[in-house]
């Protein structure tokens, strides 16, 4: 077998406990072994970057994202030491960095800052020395030298984007679960793994809850055609391949169903029917940073119209302020709240040409008596906002429907 | 009075929990709301350091030097980050760096580097810009980024070596206690805190187990002539100068009493009497890292001698390895050890126009019956070696004999 230059990304709940690091050093060394060349790109232990929040928010109620940067970046790098212990220990040669000394370069958005480029030179003259490079993920550095952090999930977008550069034959992502499945498996145990899904697919089901990998880094990967893996670090088994197009013939009509139940619904009841209003709404809810996912907007009688959408529900407080008085500015009437939803999704590339799906989605709750209350499509997904109890029993309905317990 | 520029550090137990970090950043504050202009060195907080090393012990007990510094330098990065956002909430524009960010750069002894050069370019402008700067202590970087640390009590060192660098009007070491005394309080409740002490003086007291301050710092400040002023985080009193040379007009016999319980004895007894068998014993001890203290030889009856010296405590069990398999070679007698030792010190520039302070310390400790096992000497120092459960006693003796008691 020739030798393959590999990126592997461990997760927090892979590099957890000293026991754990020891694994992922293992696994990592048998690689090295077999004569490959490997970087690893760490997530800081289980619950650090956590326990830190929670003691900046001890000090401050309003952190500068610069200092926050600062704080948090700490995590990942004690990941990567620890590592670098555990492969030398296994007498396998190892060397850490940071995302600065590595040359992660960023813009200046702290928190959630975008790589601008990446310098590689660094890591590939210590792999020619045949050591294992391993990179603190998540992180990186402007040009100033301030650090800075990619945002939640960032470890992933550090992987996928160090194996675009190297030009690496595979970027290996490692998790607790097996592999991206047709739906949650503790909600349908007759859920299946994947073999393979698309990038636009796995966009999907990130963004509506599927929580294996952060949206970002599928986007890069999609863009630079990145082959990624993503795999279970407490097993062998090869896990889901994420790629450009499915090497199947013909592209099954769904291929995952997802849920969430992260956020809530807010309704104004009686809306001027007047051009601006709903940008008004949403540009100020954005102005304070609530994120707004579904929205569904429904021109009724008298001039009026009832505007519904989702938000993450720790923004709702928030929402629900800014909706209030922004009602009234604009002589709306009632503001209604539901925190009790679940969004259902249905994804697949194959619906594109299939345009009956949504009818099928539709009948399957209908005859499980489950009322629909927003619905929202995509190219390749549907979604449909229900009541919470009827959650699971949505989930196993369309996971039959769609033939994929089978 | 005309704007000063000051070098405060604060060490673990000054910011071991976010109360005493924004205690901490009230005092900052408040030094520069009069004007000042303040750069601040901070520890890690409170135990962090230690246990991250107990982090590192579980993954491997041979870590190595470099990981070991990427894992401990991530504990000042956290208190700078804190200290940041404590001093944002009080409305005191700071920002924090680390050692790397800030240029302290050193060599490639890696957990106990030398600092080679500090960049001030970057401290300076943002000094300018009106902001407290905060430097992660104890840590450097290679000329090559590789992140180095100047070990324990290193973080002394950052604060004598910025203030050095910035020509500082005043070094303030920020610690537990009210500054230097006389002897340890805790012993001898009379013991009387010193306006003030010169560099030999805290010197002797560093090296002698008063571990107020770590000694090559003080080293460092007597160098370039730093004046430092050692007090306390928890109170306004003002604390212990250390200095050139003490402004009284005659140096007083003897400042200060020194204890130290960590050490232990071993003793080899008819030792070959042949040049070079004391090099290749301490040659021995020092290949394999035991650090030796106190060293003494008696020249004895037929042709061979005793020799005795003094470990680190937790040196002795690889101590007593090395020296029988010695004393086998070159055919000495029995190896004895003792743990149950302490050493006494008297400290004092007096002491070297005096030549009656020895005689007068022995003299003291034959008053008590206290029998004195080993003595050393150095210009500025007297210290014996006696039975450990004497030590309080002579302790409290040697304090009032030399008056410090008054």
């Amino acid at each position: 077998m020739a030798k393959k230059l590999i990126v592997q990304k461990f997760g927090g709940s892979s590099v957890a406990n000293v026991e754990r690091i020891q694994n992922v050093a293992k696994r990592v060394a048998d690689y090295k072994k077999k004569g490959n060349d490997v970087v690893v790109v760490v997530s800081a232990l289980g619950d650090t970057t956590d326990e830190l929040i929670t003691l900046a928010g001890q000090v401050t109620n309003e952190p500068s994202e610069r200092e926050m940067d600062m704080l948090l970046s700490t995590g990942e790098q004690i990941s990567v030491a620890l590592l670098a212990m555990a492969l030398h220990k296994l007498k396998c040669q190892a060397i850490s960095f940071t995302g600065a000394q590595v040359g992660i370069i960023t813009d200046k958005s702290h928190t959630r800052a975008r790589i601008v480029k990446i310098n590689c030179d660094k890591i590939k003259e210590e792999l020619k020395k045949g050591r294992v490079v391993i990179v603190a993920g998540f992180q990186g550095v402007t040009p100033e030298q301030d650090i800075t952090t990619l945002g939640r999930g960032g470890s992933d977008l550090t992987a996928v984007a160090l194996a675009k550069e190297l030009s690496a034959d595979e970027c290996e992502i490692y998790t607790d679960v097996e592999g991206i499945y047709t739906t949650d498996p503790r909600i349908e145990p007759k859920a299946k793994k994947l073999a393979e899904i698309t990038y636009d697919e796995m966009l999907e089901m990130a963004s509506l809850g599927a929580q294996v990998m952060q949206a970002r880094s599928i986007e890069v990967a999609k863009k630079f055609d990145v082959p990624i893996h993503v795999r279970s670090s407490f097993s062998a088994n090869s896990g889901t391949m994420i790629i450009k197009e499915a090497k199947r013939m013909e592209d099954v009509l769904v291929n995952g169903i997802t849920l969430n139940k992260g956020e809530a619904k807010i309704t104004i009841c009686d809306v001027p029917d007047k051009p601006g209003i709903a940008a008004k709404i949403f540009k100020e809810l954005a102005l304070v940073g609530v994120s707004v996912d579904m929205i569904v907007q429904n021109v009724s009688h008298l001039r009026s119209t009832d505007i519904s959408f989702t938000v993450n529900k720790p923004g709702l407080a928030k929402g629900i302020k800014i909706t209030k008085s922004l009602a009234k500015e604009i002589g709306a009437g009632e503001v209604l709240q539901d925190e009790d939803i679940a969004r259902v999704s249905i994804v697949g590339v194959g619906m594109k040409s299939h345009p009956g799906v949504a009818a099928n989605m539709f009948g399957t709750l209908a005859k499980e008596k489950i009322n629909i209350e927003m619905i929202s499509t995509s190219d390749i997904s549907i979604s449909c906002i229900i009541q919470k109890k009827f959650a699971e029993i949505a989930v196993k309905a369309l996971h039959e429907e769609f033939g994929l317990s089978k």
